[in-house]
């Protein structure tokens, strides 16, 4: 019995995945879904309407169950099929979502007298408590280590490792002081899978290290104790417990335990994948190369790109991060984003459940904004309902809806929110391009862009460019188990692999001339909003905006 | 049995209204109101959301309706009453609501051949569709009569009378042909109750030909034939079929025709005063004086104020109107006004339908905002779903939402819009103080001031001065029942009748210091969005905004 299959293991912000795929050619015989159970779907909220933190227990009964039933789904499918013939995994989670863990590397949520602190749980990614934090390190690298900024577009984030980590510092000092050390979740699971969470023998991914932490290999790692001192003096003995050197997806962190394989049903020994965060394993999913976007589309968006180390590369302004081997080892990776699409829509569907009993689905809102021309409604909107990750890296903005009459409706809205998205994404496609890393194409996944053929028509109309859709549905996971296939031997590398196991739908939706034609005089308002509102060195007249709208709307009426 | 009883008659958006009023002591004996039936409640639709016309058949049918279910009302609630002792009526309505009338002042919509078309109707005050031409009377007057437009606040309006003729003349040139005049609804109610109609026989009120119409006595009653001329010829004719003179509303415009007291109960005969436009008597009703700001707040809100003819008083910049004797003889009649209030709350309500079944009706909503502290949701809105009217009159403004993120409530929206209205309301209360208005009280009125405790107190908060409440629940119709005492001999004068006739609720909302000091940041963001968005001269830097409606957030929160 060959081993001809391999698992990847998905961590999303409300449940975790699991996709057995045939190596061959890319065929997903079998998956499962775990919801977690804790908080609001997951997530843990509090007053304070910045805070999202995640319980790890969801972690390990996810990979628990997620696997098993996977499994179970393949020999439903696959005659024949034996979980010994899975050769390997690979793991993607949300990032960055730090966690505090003791000398063991177990996490401090799992004590008892931690099991109720919010602090102690895992940091998710949009939790957005640490703005001010972010904003300090930003202020203090600039002033002391301007190099650590240029990788990771300027600003340092409130989303990402070092400004949670001081934040907890400052507001849950007991929990601070009670963790040996954080680590990421994308790096937390293989070593839980693998036993070798304890902090000296934990396996650091490059893609978290390197896009959250200012990890850096021309550096030595990580920031420097003199820098990290000059925060606080605390973060400089942590960093002598986080480990130096930061590794590639293609390379294995263990074998699985004997433990996870009797909980699983897997072999035990068989290689897990060094861990990376879900959008880079999505990106390696949907086929990423040197000039192809991927766009993994969810509750954010994240936008992957690669250009090889062998060309220059200047630094790009407002990306969240360039990195070598954090995608693909022997290029860098480039991460952007938004840092609400779905979830925007959510909130509109979940908070303000707009149109009645009848006309508030996310179905029903599609459709009516289906009906709708370009400009038709007269709204815009700004995608900043959760901050802007890129260009502006400014998690403080906010949302903005412009137009408004007495007649709009819940479907005009709507589709301004889709619209706000796709001016977001131009804007970054732009951004890329005024650097020199153009983009030939760009490939679209996640649930938004399989589910949602009005949102990628909006996207081709309003970026002019031809909208592609992964042929998975789930391509972080299949991205996970195509690392899988590489550090299991079965692929000789990444390239081989995603050659063998990728691939992409046959409709692609055209940009349409007339609609593209309304979207370049929206775009133009919206980058004004977006300037005016998003810049500070911006100082032009606001006055003809709504007027424009007006006669834009009028114009497309007749 | 002696006479100590007058009727006002009160035609809004949406019904018309009858109110018996005894004027010893301005006690309401009997009341009736007749919903339109036409339309969307009474306002004829089209797809252009600018179009809002109404059929003058709802004007007749409604008199009648309304009058003798008010006498059969006063018949029940006052034993011995004999409508006998209903000594005169006054009448007010929506303006400027003009329809264009034949020879004999019967308005075209009767007219078979015009029974369906929308240019025959009544031009509701809310249609917008004279949006050019009110930007070319504007050109022109700046031009050719700068006087025109010093009374009625530098902008004619797209609401007002010559600008929707003008855009008759030019959008249905055979209901222009076909009219011989053309008649405010303010005019046209009197003369048909008094068999008045005809154009040569006509009563026109200073009140809607003042302030609509650029009618003033110093330069001869309406524009001159030149300056009609210069817009399109064919206005001059119309003007000599228009009547040079106008009055107040203490004078009667006839008595009530024998067919129309058969129709309605009332005896023939009884003089009927000179219409006004119902904020004008709404502003009579709850006792306008010098210093007293009235607030009609409706769907729109008007604010009416009064300033003796013997003090000399500047031109305000950016109000609806400036007219000697428009409300009180002897003295100015100032009006401002916001386009849309609650007709904002009904957007949100009737088109947004937010909060799913229970939890989306105004007094959810109102509760759900009654929780919030000022600042507490981040919000910030402009109150111009349905343009501006005072001070920037410019009716194409749309409306603004800022401030979103994901977890923003229908309840938190629906504060930001009272608190935008609110905003408004203060604008226009600065602006009278600027050029020397003295606004010593503010006296609310109308639906929201009668049913909203919130919104009361909002406005008390937002503008730091106490809100009271007018005594009566209808004060356009008691307004209307005034002028009915003075045309009859009831009463000497309008003050007069004011004085016995008029009164406040016990209950007023002061404002709370805490809460006002809020809002006191808060106006100042609005105020930057206000002149960005809204003034032509505005180069300021839009960029601190959200970030003050943040810290702000933040601040109140704790």
């Amino acid at each position: 019995m060959s081993s001809r299959y391999t698992l990847g293991l998905d961590y999303g912000t409300n449940s975790v995945r699991a996709l057995v795929v045939d190596v061959r050619n890319g065929r997903e015989v079998g998956t499962a879904v775990w919801n977690y159970e804790q908080g609001d779907h997951g997530v843990l909220l509090a007053r304070d309407p910045n805070l999202a933190r995640q319980h790890p227990g969801e972690y390990v009964k996810g990979a628990e169950k997620a696997i098993a039933g996977a499994l179970r789904d393949a020999r439903k499918q696959v005659r024949g099929f034996d979980p010994a013939q899975v050769a390997g995994l690979g793991v993607d989670t949300t990032g960055s979502t730090p966690l505090p863990v003791d000398a063991e590397g177990r996490p401090l949520a799992f004590h008892p007298r931690f099991k109720k602190e919010p602090a102690a749980m895992a940091w998710l990614w949009k939790d957005h408590t640490s703005v001010a934090e972010a904003a300090e390190i930003t202020a203090r690298a600039k002033e002391l280590r301007p190099q650590y900024l240029a990788k990771c577009g300027g600003t340092y984030s409130s989303e990402w490792f070092w400004s949670k980590i001081l934040h907890c510092r400052r507001s849950a000092p007991k929990v601070f002081e009670a963790a040996y050390s954080w680590v990421e979740c994308a790096d937390w699971i293989p070593a839980m899978l693998t036993g070798t969470e304890a902090p000296e023998r934990l396996t650091v991914g490059i893609c978290a290290a390197g896009h959250k932490a200012m990890f850096h290999e021309g550096w030595g790692g990580y920031p420097d104790a003199e820098f990290l001192s000059a925060l606080d003096p605390a973060l400089a003995p942590l960093r002598q417990r986080l480990r130096p050197t930061a590794s590639t997806i293609d390379r294995a962190v263990g074998g699985l335990t004997a433990d996870w394989a009797r909980r699983t049903g897997l072999r035990a020994g068989i290689p897990v994948a060094v861990g990376a965060f879900d959008a880079h394993l999505g990106a390696v999913g949907s086929g990423v190369a040197p000039g192809a976007l991927v766009k993994i589309i969810g509750t954010s968006t994240c936008d992957i790109t690669v250009s090889p180390l062998s060309e220059p590369l200047a630094d790009v302004p407002g990306l969240c991060g360039i990195v070598p081997g954090s995608v693909l080892p022997g290029a860098y990776g480039l991460e952007a984003g938004q840092s609400a699409v779905g979830d925007i829509f959510n909130w509109f569907v979940n908070y303000l459940k707009p149109g009645g009993p009848k006309a508030g689905s996310h179905e029903a809102l599609t459709a009516a904004a289906a009906r709708l021309k370009p400009g038709e409604s007269g709204l815009l909107a700004l995608d900043w309902n959760n901050g802007n990750r890129t260009v502006l890296v400014d998690q403080r903005l906010t949302g903005l809806l412009l137009g408004q009459t007495l007649y709009t409706t819940p479907g005009e809205i709507y589709r301004a929110l889709i619209e706000a998205t796709a001016f977001g994404a131009l804007a970054i496609i732009n951004r890329f391009e005024e650097y020199g890393v153009k983009i030939e194409q760009v490939i679209n996944c996640g649930g938004i862009a399989e589910k949602n053929p009005l949102v990628m028509q909006i996207y081709a109309d309003v970026t002019g460019r031809p909208m592609k859709v992964s042929r998975s549905p789930q391509t972080c996971a299949l991205g996970a188990a195509i690392a899988g296939a590489v550090v299991s031997g079965l692929h000789p590398n990444l390239p081989a692999a995603q050659k063998a196991m990728t691939g992409l739908k046959p409709k692609v939706y055209a940009p349409k001339a007339a609609a593209h034609g309304v979207y370049r005089e929206l775009y133009a308002v919206y980058r004004t909003l977006h300037d005016a509102f998003g810049t500070s060195d911006w100082h032009g007249n606001l006055h003809p905006v709504m007027k424009q709208l007006i006669t834009l709307r009028d114009k497309v009426r007749k």
